[in-house]
């Protein structure tokens, strides 16, 4: 099977899936192909066994708790055993199981999972790459207004007197977690977008900031 | 009264009441120091009555209605007559309070209503600015987020080969509405911001579908 009729045919399993418990709208079959694209783009410097690396970026949110629910640390490891039950069952090489699975188990930030082969190091940095950048600043407004949350403090938006809270001001999740992503990248292509993101999420902060002091 | 005191008396009474009828994110007293902010610039330039002016700032989101809201074209209206409500009991200018309440009404999109007066066009531009720029960015993926829609449709982000959605994708609202505010504009002051904001939001735009594509 090619990758684009493994890739069709994922993504057809992942929305039935999904279909049941609807994603919010920063999760969907667009996210996973962006994720998968940069992870090719990655993979050109970090050699990767590329069925894999499509089934784990195809299957990787395939369990998407929120961010507010118990479980939310267990979700990349219940989506790995998602999508290792499914490729079993669809036929995908039974010694490459184990990798697409740690790759997705290893991804998430709250699972505290430290990727250990080159294809788990491609996918973690590709989709972080999503919280960087225009794409984050939208994920993170949209996130932040699906959850409730105000968009920055009205009266200290950089949080010079008061503790940073990301849950209920927006623009502080840019300090509390968005910058410290970069720190965390696996790959020298995944540092250096994960760079250039990150100094255009700061000059878009400085921006805000003056429209709005 | 000093226009500070003013507002202070202001700021308690719109946060009175929307203690009952809770506001979304994006409309907060963040949002009504900003618009006071930038009315009192845009009326360096356009002479106004400051009592008229910041009554109607600190007023004009005082009956706030979800997008969704039937009643949502009224909802200036209703302000209009809270906001008069409150000051004529407040010893407000009795001869003052029509010119307040006629750039409230005025101020909303919806309403469809021209603004007569120099205060009712500095309001209009003041609070259309909130809609242009980083700001403009943060509220529509804000929004967007806590109305249940979605980023930006994954196969066709610049609506090339579709009819633009606004409700289903964050991303259309530039085009349905953002850049037509820009013809809107009032003002000598507010139409250079505006111009200014709308070709930065296009550059976001722009970065972001270099990010996605």
């Amino acid at each position: 099977m090619t990758l684009a009729a493994a890739q069709s045919r994922y993504e057809a399993e992942v929305s039935r899936q999904w279909s049941a418990h609807p994603a919010d709208g920063a999760h969907d079959l667009g996210h996973l192909r962006r994720v998968w694209t940069r992870a090719q783009l990655i993979a050109l410097d970090e050699p990767c066994d590329m069925a894999v690396l499509l089934a784990a970026c195809m299957f990787h949110d395939l369990v998407n708790l929120p961010k507010s629910h118990p479980d939310r640390a267990r979700a990349s490891t219940l989506s790995a055993e998602a999508a290792c039950h499914f490729l079993r069952h669809d036929g995908f090489a039974v010694d490459k199981l184990s990798a697409v699975g740690h790759a997705i188990a290893a991804h998430s930030f709250s699972a505290g999972i430290t990727p250990m082969t080159t294809e788990a190091r491609v996918l973690q940095d590709a989709d972080r790459l999503e919280a960087l950048g225009a794409i984050g600043i939208a994920r993170m407004f949209h996130v932040s207004g699906a959850m409730g949350g105000g968009l920055f403090h009205a009266d200290d938006p950089m949080a010079l007197h008061r503790p940073h809270d990301d849950r209920a001001y927006a623009l502080d999740h840019i300090e509390t977690k968005l910058l410290k992503i970069v720190q965390t990248m696996q790959t020298a292509p995944g540092r250096a977008m994960a760079a250039e993101r990150a100094e255009w999420m700061l000059s878009f902060r400085t921006r805000l900031l003056r429209e709005i002091g």
